[in-house]
């Protein structure tokens, strides 16, 4: 009788996560929201490179899946501010991890295949 | 004196992470390696959707950045085998993390968006 090692299998809560997290921008936003509350254009200036129509689409995303909620205080001045759900800030301890990951294992040879 | 919150700064470590494992395929590949050493076709039938020059394409990028490791036993028959290094094994509480919150909060409202 053969001794084979089990066929790998890929998570597919694993690849929902970087499928969403990693389409550009929306783990980076809610890693800054991470932060605390933030308006449209602190987010904008916090996130290097985006765009305002993309940063709108994501933070409608983001709202959409549930982990942003968007509060409008009517003012005046009117002001509106971005902040985590709990779903959202739930994922606090997974972008420690990655963040430290980075920061140890990722080198030039990493960031020049992006 | 007006009180004003810090404007919110966005890690570039984590712009790294997920720039570098966002790559479609990417992190998927490493999770799946996860589980142990694989062959090539093992992890084309693990990672759902991925073509045979995408995921050569990803294993050499992978490589170049000294998280995965290809060793060849000539044979006969010769057999091509990816394993992670310590770099990359080095990621996988941080794939826990996200694989936790992704099954407990990614509803269907973020799994749209993709």
């Amino acid at each position: 009788m053969r001794t084979e090692h089990l066929a790998p299998v890929c998570d597919k809560a694993l690849v929902h996560a970087f499928g969403f997290l990693g389409k550009r921008w929306n783990g980076v936003v809610l890693g800054t929201l991470m932060e605390g509350t933030a308006s449209f254009s602190e987010l904008r200036r916090a996130v290097e490179g985006i765009s305002d129509s993309v940063l709108s689409e994501r933070l409608s995303e983001l709202g959409s899946a549930g982990l942003v909620h968007r509060s409008v205080d009517e003012g005046p001045p009117l002001a509106v501010a971005y902040a985590l759900t709990d779903s959202g800030a739930a994922l606090l301890p997974a972008l420690k991890e990655l963040t430290t990951w980075a920061r140890e294992n990722l080198g030039p040879g990493a960031l020049n295949a992006i």
